[in-house]
């Protein structure tokens, strides 16, 4: 049976934290708290000493009001890097690094934007060697952004090094995510094409792995390009993250039995109108989704990304780093979609 | 080269066929030819002697004037089963059984309605021993239903031994075949969950070896039915026959990882208004769809299908036979929904 014994070291203490106190809110109500109480150790659960966090649209429509069922005061953050401070009776040693997505952190309970966050044992990763040269600002732009990208990849759509891969909104940080992993020795996939809305990106795409950009103008199909890119046959597999919008297109511009996985929607328009499964399918595509709620956090291979990035490998595509307590100005510029790549925050 | 040395036998010759002159008209108005002119044998096509062949939704649909693209007047008919009258290069002998589907059959050039119709090798199947006492109207149920059965179980849904397959639209011919075909020891599925909107057809689903049947209530879901038989996992596959009515209802019935194959559309709806696929297919569901168009017929497993409806594993589930030149009255029949199985016209 795991013992709480420094229990007292929670009882006792109070920490820095960012908190949501209602919603809807502008960033700028997000309150700096010097004194919030420190979550206490947990069976099951690992006390993590946060070191740096990214910030996610996800927390953004939180605080937006978007996201029902959360009660507030919240502190938000659904991703964290940082040290083991009590495993909670889990295998971890204090001080292991670690990082930790989901499992309701920021949602259910008080996630990241902290100094300290408690999150169940399914949430943390395996002990991470941090590479030399590595800082927390780094590693923290890995976890959410990279283990979507793997997770669609590797689960949703089974990337092998013969497939072309679509990529539907590529300057996302998930979109530039997807094209560095796929192009690296982790899946070797010869052909990437990606697309943005913007000529002035098209270099940032390149420089993430792309074989190919597609500029993506709104309202105008790219499958004629992709076509034209794949000597007539169309992208194997696509990841869509425009969303509602370019879905069916997308899939027109998948080959006969092309795999398309949903993962996001910077369009903001989530749903299609009028959706015909048997012309938009046809011959035999497939249509799934991905979400990072379903990432095996255990099994991902996190020590590979860093390592990877480390050695040059993969690109990070981190954009900008804030302090913790200038959390609302960092969702602030994220909210401006002035950010090509991750925003990430520190903890001092 | 392949010898057209019995052209002058098309040249010289006419037949009996059943004509659409225009379209949109009702059943009434289809004509029967006494004197239309028998196709030319050309290669690459085989010449079929038609005995019988099975009505399809599809040609009420061309009747109806909803199929784009087909010029008129035109013979109708996307199948039928009959002999080989010339086999156009190909490797039939004369006299071969043969079943023949799709390939633009009634659509595109000429079909079944007729004594004689021509069609590209590849909708040809292979050569077929007709078991003792089955009859060419028992053969005519086959081709396209028990095709379009078998290419959904087998190549879109893969369905195993451990799967429990959920069909929505159970007493359509094709959802009846799938039912049957599912339960045979070609696929030995134990559990088959079937719907039906009628309460009087629950007989004729569980004759077709659905193990249960649910009754579908328009507008209502059936999702937890099927979560209460399956001890709350839900249904692994999916065979989806009414359409973009109950699409979003069916996905919510499946497990996680379920997967549901569109193939028809009873419902006359086949869109799905406002189809949100991040919500639809949460966490990692995938929908796809089949048609008849894309099944490979000669490799098909025909002669296993004859055989086991004629041990009795199968049920052909036949509901009326017409002869010919009572095609309108064949359609009128089917028109009325009247039908719990296959419509079939016979060729004297």
């Amino acid at each position: 049976m795991y013992s709480l014994s420094n229990m007292a070291f929670a009882r006792t203490m109070t920490m820095r934290a960012v908190v949501c106190p209602s919603a809807p809110i502008p960033p700028s109500k997000l309150v700096y708290n010097v004194s919030h109480p420190t979550p206490a150790p947990k069976q099951g659960h690992v006390l993590i000493r946060v070191k740096a966090f990214g910030l996610n649209r996800s927390e953004l429509f939180t605080r937006q009001g978007h996201s029902p069922g959360i009660t507030f005061p919240r502190v938000l953050g659904i991703e964290c890097v940082g040290l083991v401070e009590d495993a909670g009776g889990g295998s971890w040693n204090k001080g292991d690094v670690v990082a930790a997505i989901m499992g309701g952190m920021g949602r259910q309970f008080d996630g990241g934007y902290a100094e300290y966050t408690l999150v169940p044992k399914s949430a943390v990763s395996q002990p991470v060697r941090l590479p030399e040269g590595m800082s927390w600002a780094d590693f923290a732009a890995v976890p959410e952004t990279f283990l979507t990208a793997w997770g669609t990849l590797a689960q949703s759509l089974n990337l092998q090094p013969t497939d072309t891969l679509l990529i539907r909104g590529g300057t996302t940080s998930v979109g530039l995510a997807c094209s560095t992993l796929a192009r690296s020795s982790l899946f070797n996939c010869q052909k990437v094409i990606s697309t943005t809305r913007s000529p002035s990106k098209i270099n940032a795409v390149e420089a993430a792995g792309a074989t190919d950009v597609i500029v993506d103008r709104t309202g105008e199909s790219i499958a004629d390009q992709v076509k034209a890119l794949t000597g007539g046959g169309g992208a194997t597999k696509c990841v869509e993250l425009v969303g509602g919008t370019t879905l069916v297109d997308s899939c027109k511009s998948l080959t006969p039995t092309g795999v398309v996985s949903m993962i996001g929607c910077v369009s903001g328009e989530w749903t299609c109108k009028e959706f015909d499964p048997m012309m938009t399918l046809a011959p035999s595509k497939h249509l799934t989704m991905f979400g990072s709620a379903t990432i095996d956090v255990a099994n991902a291979p996190i020590q590979w990304i860093v390592d990877a990035a480390s050695r040059g490998e993969l690109k990070l595509n981190l954009d900008k780093v804030f302090k913790m307590e200038e959390a609302g100005a960092a969702h602030e510029y994220m909210e401006s979609n002035a950010a090509a790549g991750k925003v990430v925050c520190v903890v001092d």
